[in-house]
Formats: structure tokens, C-alpha cells, sequence
């Protein structure tokens, strides 16, 4: 099965499309090449102009929803790379994610949220979606977002 | 006009002058090229040894007063890129910002303090000014700075 | 003396061995390469099963706790890249260094935190251990360590 294909599965079982307009929060672009480096911005969990997911985790927001939000993110990004290269299948390897979430202040579980986007991405492109990854628990993300992901690849030419 | 005539224009606008040394607030470097790819450090907002935005975004400072401060970041990366290559027009695309502003609890605009920089970057560079960014909200700065930024660029050999 | 004897040494006076398994917190890897490039995940300062130093700084654990904490997360670092390498010797520069700090809120010396990392880089690796650095005060980390570090390299072939 093409990474395209399990893509689709994915929006699917998430229950949302990711064919629509992916908004740009603000006076920049969403993704960039350079040479066969591809990064990609800051991703919130919005689908269309809704934010999904908002508020704190470990507080406002439960660990189920913040790793809902994280995969939301990480289809977002997968969207943006699919649109700028045609097909998934031309991602060489994911090599850095960063998921920022806005925690309580005794909330520690910042890993497993951000494994809800280290998993999806894994299952989308297989090897080629295995990576390095930072998450940080952030006081508060733009538009109230419960997480916020961005991440570097390597691409095909 | 050239970059730099632009560069000189922002800076006049703002009110300050970025032709004095550039403090590094620690044991670390300003910016570093490897191969055509440069990284420039995490910038606060200070001109000579005073840091002119301090505090929490959303309580001491507001909104028109961060954005300044992003723009204060910016002009210090790009005056930082400008003494390394001698000229701005030798920049060939920024490619990703990252912005982190200290925020209080309910302040969710990082996007808006962040556009400062952006729209900044994009007056004095033109196209080689768009770039992917994030933005997050921070509980605490070096120095108790409201904003800082940091970036990668591309610059031609 | 080589960077690995200088390593070993660094590793005597903190009183901690990086010989052991280098625990992943979550579903992704430690350590990436894309050509030169190596991509090194965000590190807390966990020697075997237990995190070190946790909690908030400038509350529950001081300035020089902190930078005790920054330094086992650059040997962790450095000890990744040693695995992969063979030697550090093939470091030929640390490129950009990202020190998060879980952070009281009136902790404002987030740089002399990461100052401990930075420091401990170059009396590793000399002239290759310059680097570019952000710092940043975080609201959380997981496991609720009290600094997190992730960084990018170029290395030799």
C-alpha cells in the first residue's frame, strides 16, 4: 500500500479530511524546500477554521484528546509535504519533529502526547517516518491550541 | 533598492541603531554558516546592554508593544546575517523562525507578535524573506525578554 | 588529548557513566543522520532509569543544580553521537544547541542554566563544540526534568 493510500486511512479513522485549505496562522508559509530539505511550520490541531482541540493538557484537556490533537497536527504536516511533492512516497525520512504542548503545571506526560504524531507518522510512511523528536510542555500556543508540532525532512529529488 | 538600503530604513523607523556590538548573552556564538546553510542564535530584544521589551506578554506588555519587540529580534538576526556576508542580498531564503514570547496564561496572539518579525524580514528581503515558522507561548525569557527568535537561512556561496 | 578521553574525563568529574543504554522517551529515535547533517533527539538529564534533576527551577532546584542537569544532557548527547560515530573526533561542529528550562516564574537566568551545556560541549570538543544556542524557560518537561537539550551537528564522512 502507497503512504498516500494509508494516508487517506488515516484521515479516515481521525474522522476528518485534510483535502481542504490548510490556513496559515499568520504572515508566512507552511512549508519550504530547500535542496532536498523540506521544513515545515508550526501546525496547530485545525481542520478548516476550527481549532479541534484547545485549552490545557492535564487540566482542560485529557491525555486521549492531547495525542488526538498531536495526530491532527501530524496529518496536517503530512498534507502540507503531500501537496509539495505529489506523493508521500517521495519522503525520504522524517528526521526532526518538535511537539509543544500547553500544560498544567504538574502535567509531565508531554512524551506520550507527542507519541499520538510520532505513531501516526510511522504508520503513514513506514521507516521513512521514523525520526528525532523534542517535546516541551509550553505555558500557552497560538489560538489557544492544546499542541503545536513542526518538523524537518529529507526528501527525493 | 538594495536590502541593506532597506535594512537602514527599518532601522530608522524603529528608532534604533544595530551598527554597535551585538551582546551574546552567553558561553555561545551569534550565528554559524555550514556549508550555505546559516543558523543564527536565539535573539532578544536588546540594542547595546538594555533589553527594551521585558516582561509578560498579555499583563506588562501589550500586543503593539511585543510586536516591536519582534521586530527588534529580527533586525538583530538580520544585522547578525549582514556582518557575515557583507550584504543582505546575499541571503537567499530565510527558512524557518521560531518565535517564543513570554506570555501570561490567557494571552493566545503569539501569532500576531510573531507577524512583527515576519512582516519585518519580508519588507527588507522580499521573497527571500518568506519562511516557515512557529510560534509558541513561553513561561520565562533570559534576561525576563518578552519575545526572542532564532532562524535558519540559506545564502548564496 | 582526543574529544573521547576528554569525554571520559567530563564523564569522571560528573560522577555519572554514559556507558549504559541511553533510554528513548517515547516512539522515535535518538539520533538521525542526513549526510552530514546528525540530528540528535531532545535529551533530559536521565542516567540509566532515573531522571536526575526534576523539578522547577529557581524554586525547587537552584542555578547550579540546573547547570549539573544541562551538562548530563549534553554528555548524553555527546554520547549518542559517539555511538554512531565511533569517535567524536568526527564531530566537526556543533551547529545549534536548544536548552529548554522548566522555570519558576520569576527565573529569568535561563542562559546561565544552559551556559553549564555550552560549557561543557567546548571542553569537549574544543573549537567543534562552538555552537549557536536558544534558551528558553518552559512552563513543564517530561518526566518533569528540569532541563531538556536537543542539538543539530555537522560531522566528517
Amino acid at each position: 500500500m502507497s503512504s498516500d493510500a494509508r494516508f487517506a486511512e488515516a484521515a479516515a479513522a481521525l474522522g476528518h479530511s485534510f483535502d481542504g485549505e490548510l490556513k496559515v496562522g499568520g504572515n508566512y508559509v507552511g512549508l519550504l524546500r530547500d535542496g532536498d530539505t523540506v521544513y515545515v511550520s508550526g501546525q496547530v490541531p485545525r481542520v478548516g477554521s476550527t481549532v479541534l482541540v484547545t485549552g490545557r493538557v492535564g487540566e482542560e484537556v485529557d491525555l486521549e484528546r492531547a495525542r488526538f490533537a498531536a495526530k491532527v497536527c501530524a496529518m496536517r504536516a503530512l498534507s502540507l509535504l503531500q501537496r509539495e511533492l505529489g506523493t508521500l512516497d517521495k519522503v525520504r525520512q522524517i528526521l526532526k519533529v518538535t511537539v509543544y504542548t500547553q500544560s498544567a503545571a504538574p502535567f509531565t506526560q508531554q512524551s506520550e502526547v507527542a507519541d499520538g504524531a510520532s505513531e501516526l507518522l510511522q504508520s503513514v510512511l513506514g521507516v521513512a517516518g521514523r525520526h528525532t523528536r523534542t517535546s516541551v510542555g509550553v505555558y500557552q500556543l497560538p489560538k489557544n491550541a492544546s499542541v503545536e508540532l513542526d518538523l524537518v525532512a529529507s526528501v527525493r529529488p
